[in-house]
């Protein structure tokens, strides 16, 4: 039997309710006695970001993380600096917000290229770029492997252990890993990765892998409803010394359309009973 | 530059016109001109598998595999049993047939199991139980590497480097990988591993993956249409000795629903141009 989960780690990312806008969310989540909320840089533009980073506070709240840097890989010069000085606004947004952590979805392959070992190196150079920012801004940056099947257009890190190699190869404590159930529950070398992440992880994200599966994007499950062991990677992340909240982000319409509340308290029940 | 592939590699797996019954697409393979067809399992119930086989050596073809054994793991221990016999009349129907390649889509997670270890124990035990049937038989089991957006439903073996490592624990020279672009095209340990394979590559398989992925099954693209760079996967395995036939494999309804001889110059076209 796994050891129970801590409801106080659990963190709200609000891309489980994208009908929501940063405030609806932000009350929904203290309403529900959460500690945590996990933020999306495209729902901050409607006031200043240190507005809501008050507000958030104020509401008893921390931010687990702010979603999302990367996307690095071009294959225009001009363009990779401008999405190099992106990841820097990012880095303030983060800071400005009151997170500590700016998780990075690193990019695809560039259109009109088939070169993914290319587009791999593009992802360690903007890292790279991005350090020093990061380092004076007192904000880490988490490399998030996502799941294979976005690997051509979302991002070239496919599994954790390449997301610990490039982590090892920009070689600073400022770059570390974003652990997603969804990403890589099915890696035959999950376990001897997290193991590898020790030291270096930034966050944890839970929500379920359906079956059949719905849908590429929009797929994703209630914890529970799927087949993913979370509580053993759940444990396996804790046994690093991850002690950090745990985001449930959850894209699936349903879930979506479901009342704010409602969703909270199904995630609240489903976190203690499978995380 | 990668040297050139030899057209008389290409195979025609009839899956990549869906619409065809084997004798349409045995006709169709021999008037385009081609040396190869690979055949599946659901296809030859209209006729006994041994006059499929004449009529196939007949016109001038050969079977580079027949597709699928495998889903093997189950819960309940008399429905495993059912499985593995399953697969070793599919040894039987690959003798008849004329080939000497039986590719393997393992399965994935018993359903009412989260035990994705244990779903890859039963692979193994299942790959061992059928290897004297297969030696007897001289047929070569190849297991296929699904990619891991099937790891819950169609197959836990989700690498190739998983496969090497089953391959390994059986034990047998019986059994080897099949290698498709489609399922390992996004791996970092892609190349180490088709080394790894030297000897024991049973089958090539060629597609494109397409960008935007336009869905989970139905969304493969001819050769030079999407992202993976072919034709250095092709050198690589080549280069591990691999010298036979080269099936491709496209599950895609506009594919399905075009005249198959259309299909087929299309298809001979983009593989020397793009493999």
């Amino acid at each position: 039997m796994p050891t129970p989960v801590d409801l106080s780690r659990l963190s709200f990312n609000q891309m489980t309710c994208d009908t929501a806008n940063l405030t609806q969310a932000i009350e929904a989540s203290a309403k529900a006695g959460l500690k945590w909320i996990g933020v999306w840089r495209h729902k901050i533009k409607d006031a200043p970001v240190a507005q809501f980073g008050k507000q958030i506070r104020d509401a008893g709240l921390g931010v687990s993380g702010l979603c999302r840097g990367g996307m690095f890989p071009s294959l225009n010069p001009a363009d990779r600096q401008r999405r190099i000085e992106d990841n820097l606004r990012a880095i303030d947004e983060a800071a400005a917000l009151g997170t500590d952590t700016l998780v990075m979805v690193c990019g695809g392959i560039p259109q009109g290229s088939r070169d993914l070992p290319g587009a791999r190196r593009m992802v360690v150079d903007g890292l790279a770029a991005i350090v020093p920012h990061a380092k004076a801004a007192g904000v880490r940056i988490g490399i998030e492997p996502l799941h294979p099947m976005y690997a051509a257009d979302r991002s070239v890190v496919s599994t954790l252990g390449l997301a610990n190699d490039m982590a090892d190869q920009v070689g600073s404590g400022q770059v570390g890993v974003v652990i997603d159930v969804y990403h890589v529950w099915w890696d035959p070398q999950v376990y001897r990765e997290i193991e590898r992440s020790r030291g270096r992880i930034f966050g944890f994200h839970v929500c379920d892998w359906l079956v059949p599966t719905p849908h590429m994007l929009m797929g994703r499950g209630m914890m529970g409803d799927g087949i993913i062991e979370i509580a053993r990677l759940r444990e396996a992340v804790d046994a690093q010394g991850y002690t950090g909240p745990i985001e449930c982000e959850i894209f699936n319409q349903e879930v979506w359309d479901a009342p704010i509340d409602q969703t909270m308290a199904r995630m609240k029940h489903t976190f203690v009973t499978y995380c």
